[in-house]
């Protein structure tokens, strides 16, 4: 039995490292599984779930002891040069009851291809809200099978229990780009031989740092996992926020980690806030709130982002003091909303004041919570709300559920801005916390329509310049650590000029690509030179003329089959098509798109529509009190921990902490 | 003649508005140009030539006074609230003779296809070796044709004659971007759980910013030219160095500006040199001596390098103390050496060591001044000089100029190591500038061969982990500001993961594409664990495997036609071929390469047989004194001028400073 057990363990290691498409679990390549795996990292006091599994494969290459899972497996915590003790013991809770499940998984794409799953028996345990107090490095280890272990190296950040900022403001440009950023302020600055007359408002932050935005399982992140990272402190895996990927079916009951609006509620009963040009279900403004493995049960994050997590006992943070964004299927009654009820009577019973447009945003007190939900689904971009307005009567996305479009819709300023007045006056000496995010940048980069993705860049930039401005009105810019930054990239870059009426011209493919001048034949930007009869009234920092006859040759690596034209869309942008007679995720090019212009085949699976995230890190722009903190390079998890302890939220208790007087300032001391 | 007059001005800058792909010339929209032009900025006391210049165009939509260039301009310069003088009378210089010349250019690729020129004659004076020596700010007016004027606004930045950095080390990692770096992190560090177990070098550096690399002239620069902004705080025109470009045919004549090692030594007569893994002679090394408005002239610029400038009175940088590269064309009699002479024979005479492999290297002594040419053109890359090392021996480039390969060659660290040696006891107390370039992530990024572009990138930055501890071990560590950036970008990214085995086994280029895993399915990286029988012995920070099954989905969003099938390419990667039939510049696939993949049709010109420079920021690492001066988002010409304040070179006249006693001490005052 022994010598099959370690002949066993070595099949598996090697089919591991081989298994690289398709994986049995996550940050779990043992046939033992802690969850948190090894090298978590946690805020003293923070709030999670320990979950247990011991896998017996069935068949496949890891098949082990015949399916049947060890059911008497012991897990242990030590400190660092401590004694191990039981979990129960250490954190003085009751053992949990024994779960038992199985799931499939492929091993390779042949494995898929050939339709022959692994099948894997689990026995499995959960430890549900622990906390560690003392700051240090702990071990866990998971016995099992006899004689294998799984170890997980845990580190429990140190303590801090000041809070240095009263406020913080964390705008995020999804999926943003140094790329993106440079090509926007192209687009949006005026440059005189080499030196630009204006700059963007990030550029003028003192402080620059880059975060390194992969998975815990994968180099590739997507946006729910990665903002979960900057919320909590820990990676998870793709579709996952609030929690480690466990390998049962049930969405919601993997472990947990506690979030920084947990955490700050809990802690100083500061506001908080999310504003979003997505739907306000999406990934990245509910992971605040949310806790499951899939950023897809929409209905269900919007009701924990009201209730909180009602299935276990967890934190409550209070419910949004402001969320402003789109995403109203998840809110009018229907399909879309959690059992089918109707949240806008929901938030409303619960003390919200409701806004369907900017008129009635516009016209909110600052003293109420504030529900805004514009328009279904995500917003209509920058581009198409203040340059080709006339797109914005085809979609079918006012918020009450009509097929009608939703013309009454304010920009990510004006939502900002009003969300900040509200935190401020809520908040009041207990401070808050704003993430604000302009989420098209991300989407337009998935539908490879570069400019609607940069004119929301530049959007997000001057809702952070009116942000500045306003928080030195109030008097508050002192008191407010602001931050911007992006979850992950896509793989963009631009890469030359393009004589658009010569590409036209041109009869074949292959002339058409000509018109791309590189290096000195790039030329200079047209798109800051005033052209006649084109006027949008978009204001400073924003392009005078999106289409000029010389534009940016500009693209990523990472395609769908398409067509490139290089100037812009007039009306979104639909790169690729079902052929008749193909499979519905065959996709080809579009031939109604970019019609002038040339074929470029893919680079990515047929069965993407679209382009997809990248690896590259990412830039994070600091301002305000712990500014200094944010340079260099780091991980995306360490800015979950930078906020945290400029906000005073590592503690040596589960106590709140305390406002002195009429000031945000320090309660360091246990009470 | 006053209404003709103004017309023809309406149609010039309609023209110029218009004509992107081709300019009459960079920096000079009207028809008088100033040189410097506007917007320019200089250090205090930095000498530069002032190049003005009057066209009159004689065809064409610009066509203007019978192609009669107006001979008797005037120029003037005023310092703010001041009167205006003349040039002459401000500088106290005799009045230069006018010259003149005629030029051609296209006004768009219709005109290019049509072979219809323009032709433009000039009327032209340039008042060299100038300098202002007070900061502030100065307006230059050309007035010409009896009513126009073309106005340069001018900036003289603030003293700074304060050294506070001895020595000074700058990394270039030619092309290097922040996707580049993160992707390298990747292939040499390993990952637990999302957690790096080890850090890239630069990664470790306290202070980040971004650099905006464009030209004066076009957003998209070469290297010539952005190294050229780092060195002097010029930007210029693609291909240019040390020069602003003018019109007229000779290369060498341009007006130039002083560079960083120009200024240090006539200021505190340090020892500098460069170390390069391209020809010494390529555009990042060289542009640290070299003024000309071609890179190509290789030979004339090797000479400059011993020689300084000798068609001027301009100042002399010395020659350098080390030269470490490639490029022994340039030093051999023959064809590419300047006048067919022995650079290796004048080096010699002028008191170098001369050292041509390896060996010789590392028995230099560090007293002389020494000169290294380790093989012809540039160095074959590290992935050939450690991995596939068999792959040396089909090189045709010893540095004797025979068709034997070089064998012996070093590496970037070993060049460096040794470079700071030299540099540390020759410069003694005075201290040194270095420039140390990873040339080949930029030239082999232009090749497609990403693995072979990110090995140089690992190289650089073991170089700089190297440095950094060296440093410490010469107690210079403290005395040193080492920063580490890039001169432009390539549009590279990873999007996610291949199963190569599955891409080489299936039958159709759209089937092939399935093989490319995105998000969870990116999984984890495969090069930094172990294979049977692989071992390279290139130690920690580099990849354990550079070919396994699971490979990185990566490429260029600028690129010719070409294959991909993702895997390490074990010879040197050539992607297009031409074609029988076909013009030699109308590249196709080249179907030898890569091919169990799938082809991918090109984004740029036809006539492009390699990818091209891209328009994103890049990044800046910075360690030692001064470091806080590197942080947030800034011109490629400001490091120049952050640099030149660290060392004391903006100063209230053109006297050397000197060093006090054994430290490298303040100088503030006039003497």
């Amino acid at each position: 039995m022994t010598k099959l057990a370690s002949l066993a363990v070595v099949a598996a290691s090697l089919s591991v490292a081989a298994a690289q498409t398709y994986q049995r679990l996550g940050a779990c390549p043992d046939l033992g599984c802690v969850l948190p795996p090894d090298q978590s990292d946690f805020l003293p006091g923070q709030y999670f779930d320990l979950r247990l599994e011991v896998h017996a494969p069935v068949n496949g290459s890891e098949a082990f002891n015949n399916g049947e899972p060890d059911e008497n497996f012991a897990v242990t915590i030590t400190k660092e040069s401590g004694e191990a003790q039981s979990i129960a013991e250490f954190f003085n809770v009751s053992k949990p009851e024994l779960e038992k499940w199985n799931f499939l998984w492929y091993e390779d794409l042949f494995a898929k291809d050939a339709d022959t799953p692994s099948v894997v028996n689990v026995a499995s345990k959960i430890y549900r809200k622990l906390a560690i107090y003392e700051p240090g490095n702990y071990v866990v280890t998971l016995s099992y099978y006899g004689n294998q272990t799984t170890v997980s190296n845990w580190v429990v950040r140190p303590l801090a229990t000041q809070k240095k900022a009263k406020n913080v403001i964390l705008f995020i440009g999804d999926g943003m780009t140094t790329n993106m950023i440079t090509a926007a302020r192209l687009l949006g600055h005026k440059s005189i031989n080499g030196k630009y007359q204006s700059l963007l408002q990030m550029d003028q932050f003192p402080v620059l740092g880059h975060q390194m935005t992969h998975s815990i399982d994968s180099f590739i992140t997507d946006s729910a996992n990665s903002a979960s990272a900057l919320y909590t402190g820990h990676k998870s895996t793709v579709n996952a926020m609030g929690v480690y990927v466990d390998s049962s079916a049930d969405f919601f009951d993997d472990p947990k980690v506690e979030t920084i609006v947990e955490l700050l509620k809990r802690t100083w009963d500061s506001a908080w806030g999310a504003v979003s040009t997505a739907a306000i279900s999406d990934a990245t403004p509910i992971a605040l709130s949310g806790h499951s493995r899939s950023r897809y049960a929409y209905g269900s994050l919007v009701d924990q982002g009201l209730n909180s997590v009602t299935n276990y006992s967890w934190t409550s943070h209070g419910g949004p003091d402001v969320w402003f964004g789109g995403g109203a299927e998840q809110f009018y009654p229907g399909e879309g909303s959690y059992e089918g009820k109707d949240y806008y009577e929901a938030f409303a019973s619960a003390g919200y004041d409701i806004s369907l447009n900017k008129t009635s945003l516009l016209e909110l007190g600052n003293s109420s919570k504030a529900l805004g939900i514009f328009c279904q689904s995500h917003f209509p971009v920058w581009l198409d709300r203040n340059v080709y307005t006339d797109n914005l009567a085809a979609f079918e996305n006012e918020p009450l559920g009509s097929e009608s479009p939703a013309l009454d819709l304010p920009g990510l300023k004006e939502m900002t801005l009003k969300a900040i007045d509200i935190l401020h006056t809520r908040g009041g000496d207990k401070g808050f916390f704003l993430m604000s995010e302009g989420a098209s940048i991300d989407k337009q980069m998935h539908a490879l329509d570069y400019d609607r993705a940069l004119g929301d860049l530049l959007e997000l930039d001057d809702t952070i310049r009116a942000t500045v401005e306003h928080l030195k009105a109030i008097g508050e810019l002192e008191n407010t650590l602001v931050l911007v930054t992006a979850d992950h990239g896509h793989g963009f870059d631009v890469y030359g000029g393009v004589d658009t009426k010569y590409l036209a011209e041109q009869d074949t493919d292959r002339n058409k690509r000509k018109a791309v001048g590189t290096y000195e034949l790039s030329g200079l930007s047209q798109y800051t030179v005033p052209a006649e009869g084109v006027s949008y009234g978009t204001g400073p920092n924003f392009p005078v003329n999106w289409d000029p006859r010389y534009t940016l040759a500009q693209g990523l690596g990472a395609n769908p089959d398409h067509r490139e034209d290089f100037r812009v869309h007039k009306s979104p942008r639909k790169v690729v098509s079902n052929s008749p007679g193909f499979a519905k995720d065959d996709y080809f090019v579009d031939s109604k798109d970019s019609a002038d212009g040339f074929i470029v085949n893919g680079t990515l699976s047929v069965t993407e529509s679209s382009g997809v995230h990248s690896l590259t890190d990412v830039a994070v722009f600091a301002m305000g009190p712990c500014q200094e903190t944010f340079g260099g390079v780091y991980g995306n998890i360490d800015i979950f921990y930078k906020i945290a302890n400029c906000l005073g939220l590592a503690r040596p208790d589960n106590k709140p902490g305390t406002v002195p007087g009429s000031g945000c300032s320090t309660n360091g001391t246990k009470h």
